[in-house]
């Protein structure tokens, strides 16, 4: 059993994205091999911040554009207060010189983490590739990931 | 240590239940052994969807009728909006062919993951055996959990 | 691999902290090494119930204000509805003779399990440590969780 570490990432808020990737920077530093599966809501976070919204349907057409995503449009998971509570949690941030979502991504990705978007939820939700930030290394189903997890050392649901 | 998957279900949300139940056909088809503890909320996931509420004393009375359970009620964790949300939702599944929450738990059982309702949680909101589902397999404490998650190589809580 | 458990406690709700202490004192009654690491929004479960507000700068005393947590705060993740659902959560604790999550807290110390609170969290919301109750063991980064995640037969995010 080798030293990885799976990180399912379901959710699309902006507190617990930056718990995973605390999690996911920190365990690649310290040499373990992280992969994360982004699910459901948790796509969100790996999509693009910018760039129109092409999906076919009324239905998905409004879902898609309340659920928007990309990493700077994550609402906080307690406290969101129609944004007032995120803006308070960004300032925060940038004050004890936290780095931004954005950030943490880019340097996941600078040390190797590995992004597994999940099919099954981009079709349901009718979502593109082209919705995804560059870094996504693999579009697969739930076997893939649990492919990576059975081999791993820690396996968390986020 | 066998090849074992155990998911703890907490959260009584359709697209929570979704994924667990993904991830446990998924585990299943793959050769894997699965058992999931059912507790708190997610006790909701496997009530039946019809029958009386038959619980003693106000107070529970009127949490159970909050809380009625059952996989055809169970709201979203995020754009319920009242229901909306989730008919919208529920569309979409049908038009990707996804399987329902009703059928995924039919295909689990017919896989034979095993299925356990925490009775802590039972005592606590005074929920009998006969508001569940016939497939669970065993009513526990989080000993019997514990036992099952020691063994098993991939834990999530949900 | 030693038979240790690690959870991460990333919510603020009392069913979710609760569910955590439950798991933490029957796997510690079991025998198991338990480590309960405390982050984000879970730092409200181990801050105490009493005790003025010290932090400093408007933005963190009003976070501190609204998130001022203390086991006897914590408000429910569903059906807390101002307060009358969590009420009716605390009764239905008491007739079935549920230990409180204070109750619960003194207990998980009795047993040895362990309490790590996350100084990142911590700094970003500007928390100082005597906003905490006395049975914290360890004030750390996210590499000490690993350092015992890794080792760890079961670990939970919750």
């Amino acid at each position: 059993m080798g030293d990885k570490v799976t990180l399912v990432v379901f959710s699309g808020e902006l507190d617990k994205a930056l718990a995973a990737f605390n999690i996911a920077v920190g365990a690649a530093s310290s040499g373990m091999e992280v992969t994360m599966f982004f699910t459901f809501w948790g796509l969100n976070v790996i999509k693009k911040n910018e760039g129109p919204l092409r999906s076919k349907g009324l239905r998905r057409k409004m879902l898609n554009f309340m659920n928007r995503g990309g990493a700077k449009r994550l609402p906080l998971s307690r406290f969101h207060m129609l944004g007032l509570g995120k803006w308070m949690m960004l300032k925060l941030m940038k004050e004890s010189r936290f780095p931004s979502l954005d950030e943490m991504i880019e340097l996941a990705k600078s040390m190797d983490v590995k992004f597994m978007a999940c099919t099954t939820s981009m079709g349901l939700m009718a979502i593109s590739r082209d919705a995804f930030i560059p870094g996504v290394d693999s579009y697969c189903g739930v076997a893939a990931y649990l492919a990576e997890a059975r081999e791993a050392r820690l396996n968390l649901f986020i």
